[in-house]
């Protein structure tokens, strides 16, 4: 595990609830998290409000481009509409840096949900297409963001899956995952693998409606993170 | 759970790896067992070996085309290259039953597994678009085969996800699943879902060569099987 001192983090489409949910446990856990949105004000009044929980220490908001600018490391959690454009719109705020991709590209009907086409191959690879001299890592795809949100939900016994084709900056994202967790990130292999699991959500949410639960992700055959009682 | 009465199960492919460790451990739970290949020879022979092993009641070894034809419920446990011809070759044999797939299309570069584009979507609804007579559901893609052959290997916390279109086939379908494991079976909704389901196997092969173990799929978030303790 890298070293992972608290690091400025963008969370562009911040007022979403996934990425509401990240940022209040990134900021939990001590990083400095800016909300990031089409609107500054939405932003700002989302971020005021994760403030005032307990244990929060810095989180602000801004627009999207001013958030990606002003962060070191961005996490994109936006829906997979609009996406290539976002992406396009903030290329030059995130060149350089390590982007984290949770973008899920989804799609409902009445048979309920499933993975959509995406031509890059997934959301991540398109992002890393779109801006090349970032660091794409995909992260994140599979917790529920009420338990996010929930300052009581225990989200140790969750597996987070990180994949990524630079070590360095997948080992940073990993620790950031245990940050938000509490528990366990594994090293799910190569950038590309974001293919798999991204529209795994889509089986998450089905599964969801079948059984009126919130299902997360958890690999068996795994010792169980350092420091941490199996669940 | 629906009633789970001993079935006749055709194993199609029967003597890979994931066909004999999927029909030692159905013929182990009291359901006979026709292992199926493409040499009658080959199927006898690897049927007989499993056959010495303790509680295995009865298995056999046949022809795949004879094996399908004796069965109520035949499994494909087949590789990707060459699906679609043998489920065409076999479409007779399989018309009306129900169907089985666990077949993973997958390839591997020098950068690791992937999942392979299907026209179909998946492995699954490609059976289900050749023989649209038989009930086909998807199951069984993330056991790893040396556990399922190997007696002690507890499979007990390892969840089945079974997709399919059709209720009862898929009940039928995750009775013999906890039958398999021990454990649970998951419906994880419409056989379309199999486009997740088989290429997350890329994922669990990646983990593996990371970890050097051999991981498996749990879902957090949902009651434990009945009559089960949590592992």
């Amino acid at each position: 595990m890298t070293e992972n001192l608290p690091t400025r983090i963008a969370v562009v489409g911040g007022t979403g609830p996934q990425g509401r949910g990240l940022g209040y446990r990134l900021a939990l856990a001590g990083h400095e998290v800016v909300l990031g949105s089409r609107d500054a004000e939405r932003a700002t009044a989302a971020a005021e409000e994760l403030a005032q929980q307990a244990g929060v220490a810095r989180i602000t908001g801004a627009a999207n481009l001013a958030a990606a600018e002003s962060a070191g490391i961005v996490l994109l959690a936006v829906p997979y509409d609009g996406h290539a454009q976002l992406v396009t719109s903030l290329a030059r705020a995130m060149a350089g840096k390590i982007v984290i991709s949770c973008v899920n590209p989804l799609s409902f009907d009445r048979f309920g949900p499933y993975g959509r086409n995406v031509l890059a191959g997934s959301a991540a690879e398109e992002a890393a297409e779109l801006v090349p001299s970032a660091t794409v890592v995909g992260a994140f795809h599979h917790l529920a963001a009420p338990l996010l949100l929930d300052p009581e939900a225990d989200l140790s016994h969750e597996d987070v899956l990180v994949c990524g084709d630079d070590i360095a900056a997948k080992e940073r994202v990993m620790a950031l995952a245990a940050d938000v967790t509490g528990g366990r990130a594994l090293d799910a292999g190569r950038l590309r693998l974001a293919r798999q699991l991204e529209p795994l959500t889509a089986v998450l949410i089905s599964v969801n409606k079948r059984y009126k639960t919130r299902s997360g992700l958890a690999l068996t055959g795994l010792a169980p993170a350092v420091g941490k009682v199996p669940a």
